[in-house]
């Protein structure tokens, strides 16, 4: 079953319940969206009292299956106005899952200017004061945790972005080298972090315990045949252990796809020396660390350790998203210069996608050049700083659009598109149109099918396929996001039957039950016809279901195209039951 | 017929066409509402190329006609999304329509920062270089433009924020001593001009000629008794000539509805010091105007001329929502300040109820604090130098919100409400949700029967009636915006049935033909109706027809009352048929 700790920030009193009723047996991102969609009124203001922050362990987290270690937050998005889940690793997850812990609850809010932090352990959950932390980068904020929790716990934190609930904000969650490098990164969950005066989440799992499955034996075998399944896959077990994420950055580039310059192109001149290849051989020249897991337990290591020219450590990754969005996307191709954007975004604690894109807008408005390296760090000081500059951007590409008169913002809902041009892989526009969270790369991954030719193969080009595509890697990612598996393993799952079966054993044996993947695909089906229910009580319609109207009219280079999925296709998405 | 000049700003090229077929009989709002209707794609970005500034007056215009003077600026408006009509009195009006024109439809976009005017005349229209206005105020820009082409002319212009695109910049026009007083105020149309470069626009009226009337002697009758009619009524008669539109500030705060400190409280403690009777009494004692004209032919005069204690010349009025949104809203009972930012904004062309409602909101986010006069004007110099912090501002309430993360915002579909709070006149709180316009107290003026006991008597605290009673305001509303007449002239019309058939008599014998109130009713329903299919199309729906959460949370002082219409009554509104 697990527990549910109510936190309330009102009178600062928590209340411990079990996961109950509708709550029962969920997980992750169907426990998360459950709750926000059950007891948030969709059109609160998402930085009011009304609003509840919701932190899960995904169903299979803390149980010892390979790559479970996500965590799920929840809540109603300041960026998007619609209903949000962000999903990062760390150990956070497998730490409130070993504690017998469903979810966290944060709701209410104290008085404007407080701050206080969570501290929650076996005992269960309290709230102290943490005044002192005021103002911390979340490198030093967690610094000072460890020193007085020791460094066998989790910890959540906000940086100064969270602090000025900024809908950019995110959330860190440190890792296993206790460092804040993994974040729930979208949708300014670190803005309801603030609005609700937590700086900061520590989690003890000292007297916790693993999971136990109902039938532990059935459990590690599948366990095991699901570790393999992804050793086996040439993408989960050799493409991106070898390169990272950023394996993607030539891939996307060769397939015209890789938005340059505000997504004004499909390729970026500057590819080779931001590509995933040459950041590898940085890192080995220097000494970094090729791989890396960023959640324990994970079996596919596509992390890896950046360190400059001296060998000294600067930040994780950076990821494909951190590394397009701050090169291509600005003209930019200083990998170093990107990795320090992002060690300091991750230490102010934003979004480097919606970052990125935002500075991307900065330099279409003519605030500062494309390629201007130097102009995007003072940007990042104005943000540190708290300048009205510095809320232009951490409010996100919208507003700051909006500020400076930008026709061409590339968002969908109020987000940030990542690091696919729509109109060169239309079946990820279907995604980022019609996904739930706004324009959102892992809420649905065609570029399995449309660009690496895992689980079928659909031409990009053509928007023929795209709607189904769409659909059932949207439920099919639903349902992984509820299990607390890593979304990567969807690229085993999608070409080997055997680790879907594996996965079906997983949660069949954990619970006791049979598990057939018709029970997965249904736990997907039902997490997004409840988001989009709540989406809906919200104002959404189908007339937010659509990207910007330059990429129908405005062609894209090297291919001379423009989004040609049609408004009633993108319709059809959703025509599904439960 | 009339003559529409289309400008396009692409290839600097003017066509001439005659307004027929659908546009045929049209005027004022009805034209600009069926132009930006049949020919603007609903879903395009505001300040891209594709939208048009369409420039009318009204069907009485320039026929005589008491108070008919009115000027129609239609667009896709960059503050709200919705189409937006927004109306000014000035000269230009009446000039437009002597010279025979019903539109002029700005559209195209010209190379990004090249500025141009254009010099309409009975010689047609024309596209001239205007470079060296780039940064001029509204005061130094016309100024330099009579000179050049004499004091007979009428300038549109915009300031230093319709440059910068700003989407809370307006459209000034001159009034009948030149100056850029009178402004098409709200949505952003300042920001379409600047979008397709057009810094002025100069009307000369030379070799124009009064609007001929097809039965000319009823027609001078039937304006005969439309002048008597508005002389009679207390309101447009005595109140307004007396006090202007300022009477209404002690009125309101007395019904506990001036909105004061963003919303927060129903009654200004500082009401006295800036009352339409005080305002009186400043002017008289330092020699200013307490009547003035804003359009030629008007016969209510309910501008002033605000004078310093030297008894120079500050700015006209200012008026009831400009004192309002500088006032009450911010805490501030300054009149002289309140005088001297009306006339920085009318100089920097900003919407002065936005702004004040911004300033408001960025006291609330407790960049400045309530009542900080130097504060405010130094928010207004950030506007002036196009800081990060003026963009902000100039960007409105809802984006200035958005970067500071302030959870009150007082608007409606992205517009900043006026000076009514809904809470406790629930029948404009009914037009702020429904009208096509955004939060428009013009739309449907609910404060006649809700406060004023004219057209009738409806409980402003009370729920039932209010969503008849706008209506019912709203059509005659839009009527009115399509005749050119002052909006003013509804209170004389709501209670006097001769009024009505005065302007059905003035209606029936310009066009010579029978002309009923049904008629005149028939227009309204039909600009409603094809504003409200142009904002369906752009995506907005029921759920956008809602105040802000806070009105029906928080109660309001000192009445202790939220908003009490339900949705499924707003939903009502519109429920009618051409």
């Amino acid at each position: 079953m697990g527990r549910i700790y109510r936190i309330d920030m009102t009178d600062l009193q928590v209340r411990t319940e079990e996961a109950a009723g509708s709550y029962a047996g969920l997980g992750g991102r169907a426990l998360t969206s459950a709750i926000v969609a059950e007891e948030v009124p969709a059109t609160c203001h998402a930085l009011g009292a009304e609003n509840k922050l919701v932190i899960a362990p995904g169903l299979l987290t803390g149980t010892g299956a390979p790559c479970s270690g996500r965590l799920s937050v929840g809540a109603k998005s300041p960026l998007t106005g619609t209903i949000k889940e962000s999903n990062a690793g760390g150990t956070a997850a497998v730490n409130l899952a070993k504690l017998g812990i469903a979810a966290l609850v944060v709701e209410g809010q104290p008085e404007r200017g407080k701050l206080y932090r969570i501290i929650v352990s076996k005992d269960g959950a309290r709230v102290e004061p943490a005044d002192s932390l005021a103002g911390l980068g979340n490198y030093a904020a967690v610094e000072g945790l460890f020193e007085e929790f020791g460094d066998k716990v989790s910890c959540l934190t906000i940086g100064p972005v969270g602090e000025m609930v900024a809908a950019a904000a995110n959330i860190a969650v440190t890792d296993l080298e206790g460092r804040p490098t993994r974040h729930c990164g979208r949708g300014g969950l670190g803005a309801v972090m603030g609005s609700k005066g937590v700086k900061a989440i520590v989690v003890d799992p000292a007297g916790g315990s693993r999971v136990q499955p109902a039938d532990d034996a059935a459990f590690k075998q599948a366990a095991k045949t699901f570790a393999a399944a992804l050793k086996e896959h040439p993408v989960t077990g050799t493409s991106l252990p070898a390169y990272g994420t950023n394996v993607l950055a030539s891939i996307v580039n060769e397939a015209g796809a890789y938005p340059t310059r505000n997504f004004s192109e499909g390729q970026f001149e500057g590819i080779e020396a931001i590509s995933g290849e040459r950041q590898r051989e940085v890192i080995l020249e220097r000494g970094g660390k090729v791989t890396h897991a960023c959640s324990p337990g994970c079996v596919i290591n596509c992390s890896r350790t950046y360190v400059d020219k001296d060998g000294q450590y600067v930040t994780k990754g950076p990821e494909y998203e951190t590394i397009w969005a701050h090169g291509a996307d600005c003209g930019i191709d200083d990998l170093d210069a990107i990795a320090q954007m992002d060690r300091i975004e991750d230490d102010l604690g934003i979004d480097t996608i919606e970052t990125g894109a935002t500075i991307a807008v900065a330099m279409e408005a003519g605030v500062i050049e494309f390629g201007d390296v130097q102009g995007a760090l003072n940007l990042l000081d104005e943000v540190r700083r708290g300048t009205p500059m510095g809320r232009l951007l951490a409010a996100g590409a919208v507003v700051f659009g909006k500020a400076y008169g930008v026709v061409r913002v590339p968002t969908v809902k109020g987000q940030a598109m990542p690091a696919y041009d729509p109109r060169a892989v239309m079946g990820i526009g279907v995604t980022y149109a019609t996904s739930t969270m706004g324009a959102d790369h892992t809420a649905g991954y065609a570029i399995a099918a449309n660009i690496l030719g895992v689980g079928g193969s659909v031409d990009p080009l053509k928007p023929e396929g795209q709607v189904e595509l769409s659909r059932s890697l949207q439920t099919a990612t639903a349902a992984i996001d509820a299990s607390g598996l890593c979304l990567f393993v969807a690229f085993a799952v999608l070409d080997e039957p055997k680790a879907m079966e594996a996965i079906c054993g997983m949660l069949g044996s954990l619970q006791g039950r049979p598990f057939t993947a018709e029970d997965f695909a249904a736990i997907g089906r039902k997490v997004l016809l409840r988001e989009r229910a709540f989406n809906r009580a919200a104002g959404f319609t189908d007339a937010d279901d659509r990207l910007p109207r330059f990429f129908k009219t405005e062609k894209l280079a090297p291919h001379q195209i423009t989004f040609a999925v049609s408004d009633e296709e993108l319709d059809q998405v959703f025509n599904f039951e439960e």
